[in-house]
């Protein structure tokens, strides 16, 4: 019996999505399946990720998108567009049947703020092939999405040392 | 200023702790930080994150323990014996100052399940250098940990497909 694909989400405001995603997308090419990991926040990943994710080149493909969206846009008809070309790779990824899994990054935020309307993305996740694995990030991840996804996980933050007025570090936020 | 360690926990019943934890050791070692990885349950990792480590070498160390501690032991004595191995041998990671982050994989259950007693554990995480990461997975953490630590989230299975009755499969789950 083939892979049954699945759509996995990762939300809520606790530490842990992303990476996460990094796990999987480690383990996955531990099994020498390729990924493609899309990073739909630019700045989202630092210099810990990047060196670590070089030794999985050629199983691990690696892509920035966009110019780092955020709710504090200041030109939202270039954000739209910006949004639009990013899922437009996207979709070409998940198209492309060589990848096991595809890592959509923080990739909620666009769906939250309205610079992607969902449902032709749920339809481009439904249509896709059947035994691809589909991670998405994020906060606020709709409904809509909770609901097409095989597994959702909701990291809820107990606890966090920023609040506390810890500096962010290496190799922990970064 | 020198880096503050942190004392991480990821616990809840949903999927993403353990991965989690992989995502940060592949991320320290990304910055040339050693990282040990001690498995607390026998089995608990399987070939795609042993190959994936694997091209880490130098950089991550990976330790398994204990026999498969289990809520259903037949042996009590002989898991406490392994309990408290496991954790000296824990205690010696930690106590190597090569290393930037100690991950406890799944290290919460010998707590939860009274393999060991909780306060000599948090003193020795306590007094540990103070610039050492720490991170523990697995549900069911107790209390007195969550107090201690400085960060934590709480991974919440929303929806799980092995609920719905879809198979374990590579990359996804193992």
């Amino acid at each position: 019996m083939p892979d049954k694909g699945l759509l996995l989400v990762f939300t809520g405001n606790g530490k842990g999505k992303t990476t996460a995603a990094l796990g999987m997308a480690m383990r996955a090419a531990g099994h020498g399946l390729k990924v493609c990991f899309i990073q739909f926040i630019k700045g989202g990943w630092k210099y810990g990720e990047l060196e670590a994710v070089k030794r999985f080149a050629g199983l691990i493909d690696f892509h920035v998108m966009g110019k780092g969206f955020t709710w504090k846009s200041e030109n939202i008809d270039e954000d739209t567009r910006l949004a639009r070309a990013a899922w437009d790779f996207a979709c070409s990824a998940i198209a492309n049947n060589t990848y096991h899994t595809v890592v959509l990054d923080e990739f909620t935020y666009l769906l939250h703020y309205k610079m992607l309307e969902i449902e032709p993305c749920l339809q481009v996740l439904a249509q896709r092939n059947p035994e691809q694995h589909v991670v998405i990030t994020g906060r606020y991840a709709p409904a809509q999405l909770i609901n097409a996804a095989d597994l959702v996980t909701e990291m809820q933050a107990i606890k966090h040392p920023l609040a506390s007025g810890i500096k962010a570090q290496r190799g922990i936020e970064f």
